[in-house]
């Protein structure tokens, strides 16, 4: 997504060896045009697969995953990263470790959300080691819906998270992949979208 | 709002003496007509109010404050509950204890986001206490900011909220206002807007 690109050029700083910052206009302070934008794409890609639901995990995740499922006009569900004492029953699942805020999370749906009739599109901002998308796989096929894919706004193409997920069997599409950091600046490679 | 108070007629659940649980159209789960309509709202209201920025605080803000400032056309900014090792300089924050999740976080938006020069309209999902919203005024304020007012989504009109946020000096309008439960009901008072 050229437009992504360029917005990332121009706002994103590159922070020690793999961190990209982009609070300015996605993680932080959100660019409603821009998430506009990220919907239409996705919503264009998969107008036709039948999707029922748009799952993402709280917090940044929220913002692009709202546009893509209101481009499909389905619901958009956002999992959990701590226990609320108003979810209690019926409650899936999994451990996600993030290697950006050195904790490891419960990420919970509560399971009335999703059924075995869900085609189900994950939305998330960042694809790095995988383990949030991983983990919110595991909760959907424990509700037995269907993944149809993982779709990626800035994906860090050099670590591990795109293999895990493919290898798993599930499409990865990403708006931008970023090949490496160089001196402070971005070299993407061609991305999915 | 007429529509939302049918809303939470339908599919609130009321959990023991003062929780409403709205998170099949709200704070889990998200029905995007909803967030439209509720964005329209507010917009409506402060069209001409000069309004530059939306704030709210993750997670459960994000989905209504974003149609909020979608219609407004300006950007949404949601403040962080946990420090973030990308966000290091010049960060405003506040303590916000929340007795929903029995925690106390240190709640933050980066202050270049926020100058003498914006009037923000600050959007939550929810007013029991007013501590959240008292946190993010306070970051506002530090910001040098003027706080336009305070538009929830969902107030518990039986807490301290709205009478803490009103005492300081803000305008709150809420879109539907729970004078109480009854028996597992939901009573309304008259809503603002």
């Amino acid at each position: 997504m050229k437009l992504l690109e360029e917005r990332i050029l121009k706002d994103g700083h590159v922070l020690g060896e793999n961190i990209l910052k982009v609070d300015s206009f996605l993680t932080h302070q959100v660019d409603i045009r821009l998430m506009h934008k990220i919907g239409e794409v996705f919503a264009e890609k998969f107008a036709n697969a039948g999707i029922t639901k748009v799952v993402t995990i709280e917090a940044s995740g929220i913002a692009p995953a709202i546009y893509v499922a209101d481009k499909l006009d389905v619901p958009m569900i956002f999992a959990k990263k701590s226990k609320n004492i108003t979810m209690n029953e019926g409650v899936l699942t999994a451990e996600v470790y993030s290697f950006t805020k050195k904790v490891s999370n419960t990420v919970s749906i509560a399971g009335k959300y999703l059924s075995n009739e869900d085609k189900v599109l994950i939305i998330d901002d960042f694809l790095a080691n995988g383990q949030a998308a991983k983990g919110l796989i595991e909760i959907i096929e424990q509700a037995g819906a269907k993944v149809e894919a993982v779709g990626i706004v800035i994906e860090k193409s050099f670590q591990d998270g795109r293999g895990l997920i493919e290898e798993a069997g599930y499409p990865v599409l990403s708006l931008a992949r970023i090949e490496r950091f160089e001196n402070g600046n971005v070299i993407f490679k061609e991305a999915d979208l």
